[in-house]
C-alpha cells in the first residue's frame, strides 16, 4: 500500500500545531514559549510542595505523552520530532520550569531508548548542578526479546501505567524517594507485546493474534517474560498503535479479556484505545500489570489528563454482564384470538383485498419499473399471500384493533422492506383506536388518521412527495368527517374518501419524486402514477365494495 | 488502496463480539440477552423516576453508541448488522427493559435515516401500545446537502451532543416532555461537515480542508447551513472518522479552533477523538453546536459513559495558553571565565589530548570500521576541533569544574551523536564534584567515580559490553585510591589507573559488543579492540603525561 498523504499543513510544522492543538483544546495544559516543544500542567501553583512528573519522546505516539499531563498524572511533557529524542535544552526548561513552580523533586519518567535515556539523563544532571532534586525511572516493559540484549527492552505502552500510579503517589504528597521505590517494584510486574513485533506472520484471526502474543508475553523461555500465574490480578491496557478500527479495537477486547481469564487470571481492569501510538500503524499491542489492591487503588484515582479514559473501577472478571430480556408476549399474529361480531366482514373484506392486491400484481410491478426497481407488485402479493396462509389457521378477532397488529406483525415480517415497514407502522399505530367496544366510524377515522400521522411522522415524507400517502392523505382527511357526519351520511364520505385516494393516486403522475426509493430516479423517467399511491386507492375501494356488498 | 485483512474473527460474529468487548471492559454497561443486540446501562435500577434515553444504529461506528452509555448519557443503545439499521424487535425489547426498570418515560435519539426511522418509529409505536411513554427526537445535523432534499439532513457526529445534553437533563429529573422541547431548540443550532463530503478534491493542506467544511458549514446560500454569527459561543467536536493519526487529529483541531476564532466566533469547548467513525475511514468530521450557558451547563455535566472524554470545563477562547520559558543562563561555554592557578596545567592536558585526538583520527576511524560505522574518529576530532576554537579566545577557568561544563557544553552541541551525549553525561556529572576550593586527587576522584556513574546509569551499559566503560571502569576503580592514598603514593595511582585503561582497551579485543552501534554488527566480525575504549584510555594517558611533564 502507498502511503496516503496526510492531513497536515507541512511535515515541518506538524508536531508544533499538534502540540498546540492539544494544549489549545485542553484548558488544563499550556505551552512554553521560547521554542521549547514542552507541555505543561497549566494550574503549575497546584504543585507546590509536591513531587513533580515529567516524561516525554519522540512525537507520532500521540497522545502521549502530552495527553497525560494533569491533575494526578504527569506534571510536564516534552516532545521531540516525529520518531526524534526531545532535546536536552528543552528538557532541562521544563526541570527548572517545575522546580520554579516550588515542586519539591522532579521524577522523569523515561521510556528505554538510547536517545531518551542519554537526553534525558543529561538534562537531569544538568538540573542537579541548578540544585534540583531530580531522579529518572527507566520504562522497559517490552516482552518481545527472546534473547537478552544489553540495548533491553524497550519502554512502550506500559509507560502509561507508570504516568498513572505515579502521578496519583505524587497527587498523595509522597516523596520523590517513595515514589520511586513504588514505582521500581510495579516495573517488575508489566509486560507489554505489540503485533507487529516479534514475527510478521499472515494476519490471523484476532484470537489467534491476541493468544500468540500472550503466549510470548509469559513464556518462561523468554527472556523478557512477564511471570504471570493464576491467581494473579492484573491490569490490562490494550491500545491501538493507530489505525485500528474501533470495531476491530473491541473485538480484541474480548479475545484479550477471554484469554486471560482462560488462564485462570484475574482481569481487574480494562483500559481500551489509543494511547501510545505509532502515527497511524495497523496493529494492537496489549500491556499489562500485575497489581494488587494498593496498586489498583492507584490506577483508580482520579485524573484530569484529557487522554485518560472514563474507567469504571468495577472488576471486570467475575461481574455479571448479562441483563435478562424482558419478556415479550408472541407475535399478534400468533395469538389466539376470540371472534366476534365483525369477524366477518373483517375477514371478507381481507380476503377481497388479498385477491385483488395478487390480481394486480403485474400491474404495480409495471407501475413500478418506470421509477422504482419493479418490485411493488411483488411486495404487495406477498403480504397478500402471507395474510391468506393465516387466514386459513386463523380466526379473524373480533376486535378490529387486535385485527390490525396481527396485521402489522404480518407485513413487518413477511412484506419486507419500507413499504412492510411503513404500512407496520400505519397499523400499528391505528391499532390502538379501534376495540371491540368502539369501532364506530369515528373510531376508524381516528385509527387511520393516528397511522398516517405515524406514517408521515417516522418516514419523513408527505403529501405531494409521490408516496403512499398522496392517496392515503386526501382519503383521511375525508374520512375524518365521519366523527361528525349523521349516520346517514356515513355512506357518502366513505364514497368520497375512496375517490379522493383515486384522485389522489392518479395526481402523482405529475410530481417528482422527493423520497423513498423513487427519489434517486431522474423525474423526467417518471410519467406513470406511484405504485404505492395507487395500492393504497386499490385497498381502500376494495373494502369500500366489501362493505357496500354487505349492506345489499 | 486495496483493504486490509481487518483483525476480527469473521465478519458473522464481529459485531456481536464488539459488543461484548465493549461490556466486559466497562463496568457501568451489561448486555441483554436473547439475542438482541442491546446495550444497557449495568445500573437500570437508578432509572426508576427518571427519564430513560436510547439511541441506536447500524454497527461500524463505535464508540457510537455503546460508549455514550452510562450516569448522564444513554440508558441502552440498540445495534444493527455493521451499516444495517437494528430490528424494531431489539429496539422494543430495550424500551420494555427500561419501562420495566421505572423508568418515567423512554426518548429514542435516532439519525435521520429512513431505516433509523422506519424501524425506531415502529417499536415506539408498538412499546406505545404497550403503555410505554416513549417519545423520539430525530437528528439531521449533516450540512452537507446545498439543495433540499426531502430524504434530509443525515444525523450525524452532532448525535452525540444530544446523547450528552438530554442524558443531562434526564439526570437532573426533567420529564420526556421538557427533555424533547429543550432538544428540539439544541438541534436548530447543530451543524456538522464530514470530509468526504460535499465534494473529492486532492488533499489539500489542512488549515484548507477545514476552512472549506466550515465555510460550506456556514454558508448562508446552502439550504442545510448553520446560521454563525461573529459572538457565538460554540461548542465543536473534531471526530476522528477512524483511522486518522492522533497527530493529524491535532492539527486539525488546532486549525479548527483558529479557523472559528478568525471569524469571531468564542470556541467554549473542544472535543477531539473518535466518536462516531465509519469503521477505519480515513478522515474526519466537524460538528459545530451554538450554546448559551444553559446548554454549556449540561455539556460540562458529569457522566460515566465510557467513549466520554475527560474534559475540561475552561472557555478554549480567551485562555492564556502561554507559560514563559525559565531563564536559562548561558551555555557555559559562552561564559566568561575568572582564571586561577590550575588554569595554566588544564590548558596545557586539554592542547595535548585535542592533538593527539586529531594525531589518532585515521587509527580510530580504521578500528570503528571493524565494528561500527567507521566515524568513532571523525567525532574525536570534531571535539577536538571545537575545544581547540574555544581556547583561542577563552581563558581556561580556574575552576576545574566550570571547565568540565565548558566542555560538556562544547561536546554536547559540536561532537554528535551517542558519543557526543556520553562524554557530556560524564562531564556534567563530573563538574560539581570539582572546584576551585577542593580540586585536589580526592576531588578528582570522586569526579571521575560520579561521571562514570552516570555514563552506565543514562547509557545502561557496563564493563564487559565493549564500549568505553571497559577503559575508563578499572581506571576509575583504581584512581578511588586516591581518596585514602598518602600524598607521597598519589602519583603510583595515576600511573596504575593509565595501565588500567590502556589494558581496558586492549580488552575489549576479545569482547562481544553488547550496546551502542557495535552491538547490531555480528561477532565474527570484531578482532580488533573496541575503539571508544582506546580513545579513553588515549585520553587519560595523555593527560598524565601532561602532569608528569609540568612535574619535571
Amino acid at each position: 500500500m502507498e502511503p496516503r498523504q496526510k492531513l497536515i499543513n507541512s511535515a515541518e510544522v506538524c508536531v508544533d500545531e499538534a502540540l498546540c492543538g492539544l494544549v489549545r483544546a485542553n484548558g488544563g495544559l499550556s505551552l512554553m514559549g521560547g521554542g521549547h516543544r514542552v507541555l505543561l500542567r497549566s494550574d503549575l501553583n497546584l504543585l507546590r510542595g509536591k513531587v513533580a512528573l515529567l516524561s516525554g519522546g519522540g512525537s507520532g505516539h500521540e497522545p502521549a505523552h502530552g495527553g497525560f499531563i494533569g491533575v494526578g498524572m504527569l506534571s510536564a511533557a516534552v516532545a521531540g520530532g516525529v520518531f526524534a529524542s526531545p532535546p536536552p535544552a528543552s528538557i532541562l526548561a521544563a526541570i527548572l520550569c517545575l522546580h520554579n513552580a516550588g515542586a519539591q523533586g522532579v521524577l522523569l519518567i523515561v521510556k528505554n531508548y538510547t536517545g531518551d535515556r542519554l537526553n534525558f539523563g543529561l538534562a537531569a544532571e544538568q538540573a542537579r548542578n541548578h540544585g534540583v532534586d531530580v531522579d529518572m525511572v527507566i520504562v522497559a516493559d517490552d516482552c518481545a526479546f527472546n534473547q537478552p540484549s544489553k540495548a533491553g527492552r524497550r519502554g512502550l505502552c506500559g509507560t502509561i501505567f507508570i504516568h498513572k500510579l505515579a502521578g496519583a503517589l505524587a497527587e498523595e504528597g509522597c516523596s520523590l524517594i517513595q515514589i520511586v521505590s513504588k514505582v521500581t517494584e510495579v516495573l517488575k510486574g508489566i509486560g507489554i507485546h505489540g503485533e507487529p513485533g516479534i514475527k510478521r506472520s499472515k494476519v490471523a484471526s484476532a484470537d489467534e493474534v491476541v493468544k500468540t502474543m500472550i503466549d510470548h508475553m509469559t513464556n518462561n523461555d523468554s527472556q523478557s517474560h512477564l511471570p504471570l500465574k493464576s491467581g494473579n490480578s492484573v491490569v490490562v491496557c490494550v491500545n491501538n498503535l493507530g489505525a485500528l478500527s474501533c470495531l476491530e479495537m473491541a473485538v480484541v477486547t474480548r479475545a484479550t479479556i477471554i484469554c486471560l481469564e482462560s488462564r485462570g487470571v484475574v482481569v481487574a481492569r480494562v483500559m481500551s484505545g489509543s494511547f501510545m501510538t505509532s502515527l497511524e500503524m495497523v496493529g494492537v499491542s496489549l500491556s499489562v500489570m500485575t497489581v494488587d489492591q494498593e496498586t489498583l487503588r492507584l490506577f483508580d484515582a482520579k485524573t484530569s489528563a484529557p487522554a485518560w479514559p472514563n474507567l469504571s473501577s468495577v472488576c471486570v472478571s467475575g461481574r455479571s454482564f448479562i441483563t435478562e430480556a424482558p419478556e415479550m408476549s408472541p407475535h399478534p399474529q400468533d395469538h389466539t384470538h376470540k371472534e366476534g361480531p365483525l369477524s366477518p366482514v373483517m375477514r371478507t373484506a381481507l380476503v377481497k383485498v388479498c385477491t385483488t392486491l395478487l390480481e394486480k400484481q403485474e400491474e404495480l410491478n409495471a407501475l413500478d419499473r418506470a421509477s422504482g426497481d419493479g418490485d411493488c407488485g411483488n411486495t404487495h402479493a406477498q403480504a397478500a399471500k402471507a395474510i391468506q396462509e393465516w387466514l386459513q389457521d386463523h380466526v379473524v378477532p373480533g376486535c378490529p384493533g387486535r385485527l390490525l397488529s396481527v396485521l402489522a406483525g404480518l407485513v413487518q415480517e413477511k412484506m419486507g422492506g419500507s413499504s412492510g415497514a411503513l404500512y407496520s407502522l400505519f397499523l400499528t399505530a391505528a391499532a390502538g383506536h379501534v376495540t371491540e367496544g368502539q369501532s364506530n366510524g369515528a373510531a376508524w377515522a381516528t385509527a387511520m388518521h393516528a397511522g398516517t400521522q405515524a406514517m408521515k411522522k417516522y418516514g419523513g415524507a408527505d403529501v405531494g412527495d409521490r408516496t403512499m400517502l398522496d392517496a392515503l392523505c386526501p382519503a383521511v382527511d375525508e374520512l375524518m368527517k365521519l366523527k361528525t357526519a349523521p349516520p346517514g351520511g356515513q355512506v357518502a364520505v366513505l364514497q368520497n374518501a375512496v375517490k379522493k385516494a383515486s384522485l389522489g393516486a392518479e395526481s402523482t403522475l405529475d410530481l417528482t419524486a422527493m423520497a423513498g426509493r423513487a427519489s434517486y430516479i431522474a423525474a423526467e423517467r417518471v410519467s406513470l402514477p406511484d405504485p404505492g399511491a395507487v395500492a393504497v386507492a386499490t385497498i381502500m375501494r376494495t373494502v369500500m365494495e366489501t362493505l357496500e356488498e354487505k349492506k345489499k
